[in-house]
């Protein structure tokens, strides 16, 4: 008081200045390191594979600038060398297959590109004359240039080869252009294709080497985690419909019942990693001609699944309700078509995660039980004790139900095509007793504790 | 006969060889020529621009590699005028958003590369010695192009950044490590930041001035074809599954109740082009600052439509169907229901075209229509007519009838978001007395061709 009392205006100047600035540098160091480092930790706990990524490529690139401080290396590329470094940070990829992908688009177009330069420039050289060789070379670059970029249109090739075009386009017209003043044309074709391969195989060596992560493996265990989590919306979507839990418990599988909105939207995901796949030679459990375009289809029907989930998740939050006697009636089999195609699912799930085809007749035989469930609903609704119910009362709970049925055929589609995926990828097998006691054994452990997730206080595991 | 009894088995291998050489030609012919033209033709016819953009490609990497063949021009760059050429193979993309995006990002990873590039060398030339210079150096390439890595994982760089990452990473990478072989540091990055510029320019200007394409366009009529789809959808579908057309007229209208599949997977396109549209400046009837994010809040709610439809769609092949004197009682409510969403959808799509807002309201007009259509079944259900009736098979249509209420909801959501879009973007207004009268022409139109498409004969067109 006394203080202010002195000159108020310019010491609540001041003191506002002094605000200000400190929220400002607050502001600033949030949003320029709290804001980063947080994303960045969450980043890598999410998948700490993204760390050893990223020293992975700074380990690659240092080593391969190597070659320019020995003077041994240096004197056979000269500054050439410069292209190996840059084929390390253009070619190394997340993934084994996409690496590899990429070194070979780079590799073949290269090659190309280099041969047709050098034809151009030779073509170009016979007519001798000032004005006639910029000309020629002119021209063939429009036309292979604009020819190439036609090519990546073309749908089979973007998905596979749509680097190595961009990469046959840049190489023809640096080959063709640099020949016209340099008469080594073939020799700077050479060095390039040889400084390509180099720096290539420098990063598909330590890209394999160390750590690999192949992209087979991220879509066999994205396809199977995709499968579980209709399996666990299923399974706690009986309960939460039918409200037979209690009100603590009703929260926390709230979140495990919004899991399958990610499966919505998997499709690009798993297309990039089928044609990364298919790059990948044998590695860990999978062979070198592994039917991935079977996950394909696998991920069509799951999302197919998704959207009748997405109509069921509709009805949990409706305003409409159907009074509970009446539902009580249908609860039985409603439940039991869900629980079962949650059981059918989980076991898909565990067949492909373990190439175990056993875990496929297990689910089969929970799918029996669902479609049993859904004949007695049938029969139910047959009956006419329905004659004194309002219509339009019943609505709700009949459509859950018929969709419920929707899922079950859904589940039956899911099942032919892992059965169709474990034949032709030929997995193993184990004894069907071994498969439904282990089956069991899940069941059980699921059942000990109804609240799925968060309350790990009562989970009792049998395994 | 004669020929043959000369040596029959000689010619008959002479024969057969001759076959399988005709046919193994044929078979080259086709996989090498013939199919890659009809798929060219097909590429070429379903957006002619394809044509464009490559010949505009062609043309802006030929115009450049000009600085190469000219002498005043070479004198200034050397070698360097490469990078040029460079350029504007890897930034001329499709859009001018794209092309945009990538030149910016390249422009300023290769100042901040190239900077920060010269600081490593300096910093290293510091110590002057033969063995501590490359180790310092070699640790701070390890260092930046990790830490570059691991950023292009962060969600928000890599929707707008990430090729800028790259080439900082690059950049920093050849700058530093050339300042070991060779003093002039900083003329290697001014070049190479000049010929990017001036590789990126030309690519620009040609991609802008010749026939532009703009993302933010196509994303703008992509959301209002999707609307439409819809919109076909359910104009056809209450005719579809009343079966009140001829049967010729329904194989018709099979392919364009199948339209909407591909507004299923239609995110990803989505996404790209917003993060290309946000590159854009003022152009055609955009302005600056274009709510470019809202596209994005309505393909959302389209996609959310288009699972409903999905199961409608479902109930369309059905097995189990609902008896046609039953079907008869529920028809009035349920094809209102799906034409008046259609008229609504159909008129969404035409403000967002026309960029007009007052055919939101003639939709909000067309909603209401639908809306009390579905109030009209509810009271319907109400009624006690049903107590004679087998539950089981009424299920069928009261689950479509209960879908289609459904639908109404989406449409109304699909319907604020536009009209959240036509506030923002300031939508033109024309007079509700014209708008009303466009819609009718449109919804005469239809109805004198039952067909929808493909018997152009019938079609009556007031407009």
């Amino acid at each position: 008081m006394e203080m202010a009392s002195e000159n108020p205006e310019s010491v609540g100047f001041l003191s506002r200045g002094c605000c200000w600035f400190t929220s400002f540098m607050k502001n600033l160091a949030s949003k320029l390191v709290l804001e980063p480092a947080r994303t960045a930790r969450s980043l890598a706990q999410e998948d700490p594979r993204r760390i050893i990524h990223s020293i992975k490529v700074g380990l690659a690139i240092a080593l391969v600038s190597l070659i320019y401080y020995f003077d041994p290396l240096y004197e056979g590329f000269g500054v050439s060398a410069m292209w190996a470094v840059m084929t390390v940070v253009v070619v190394f990829e997340f993934s084994v297959g996409a690496t590899l992908g990429r070194c070979v688009n780079r590799g073949i177009g290269t090659f190309i590109g280099g041969a047709l330069g050098v034809a151009a420039h030779r073509l170009a050289s016979c007519f001798g004359s000032e004005i006639v060789e910029p000309i020629i070379l002119a021209v063939s670059i429009f036309i292979f240039a604009a020819t190439g970029t036609f090519a990546r249109f073309f749908p089979k090739w973007k998905a596979r080869c749509d680097y190595g075009l961009l990469i046959f386009i840049l190489t023809f017209c640096l080959i063709s252009v640099s020949g016209y003043r340099d008469d080594e044309v073939i020799d700077i074709a050479l060095t390039r294709l040889s400084t390509v391969m180099i720096g290539g195989s420098a990063a598909l060596a330590i890209c394999i080497l160390l750590f690999p992560v192949w992209a087979g493996e991220d879509l066999h265990h994205l396809v199977a985690d995709n499968i579980e989590k209709l399996g666990d919306f299923l399974e706690g979507f009986g309960d939460e419909y039918f409200k037979t839990l209690e009100d603590g418990n009703v929260r926390d599988s709230k979140a495990l019942l919004e899991k399958y909105k990610s499966v919505v939207n998997s499709k690009t995901i798993e297309d990039n990693l089928v044609n990364f796949a298919k790059w990948e030679f044998r590695h860990g459990k999978f062979r070198f001609r592994h039917p991935w375009g079977e996950y394909q289809k696998i991920g069509g029907l799951i999302r197919e699944c998704a959207f009748r989930l997405d109509s069921l998740n509709g009805y949990l939050k409706s305003e409409v309700q159907t009074p509970q006697e009446i539902r009580e009636i249908f609860q039985e089999s409603c439940q039991t078509m869900s629980s079962e195609s949650s059981h059918a699912l989980k076991n898909m799930a565990r067949a492909i995660r373990t190439m175990t085809s056993s875990y496929v007749a297990v689910a089969k035989s929970h799918i029996a039980i669902a479609k049993s469930a859904a004949d007695n609903l049938k029969s139910l609704l047959k009956t006419n004790s329905w004659q004194q119910t309002d219509l339009l009362q019943i609505i709700p709970v009949i459509t859950v139900a018929s969709l419920l049925i929707e899922v079950v055929s859904s589940t039956v589609k899911i099942a032919d095509s892992v059965h169709q995926l474990a034949s032709l990828a030929r997995f193993k097998k184990i004894s069907e007793d071994d498969a439904s006691k282990s089956d069991q054994r899940n069941t059980e452990r699921i059942l000990r504790s109804p609240s799925i997730e968060g309350s790990h206080g009562l989970t009792i595991s049998v395994e």
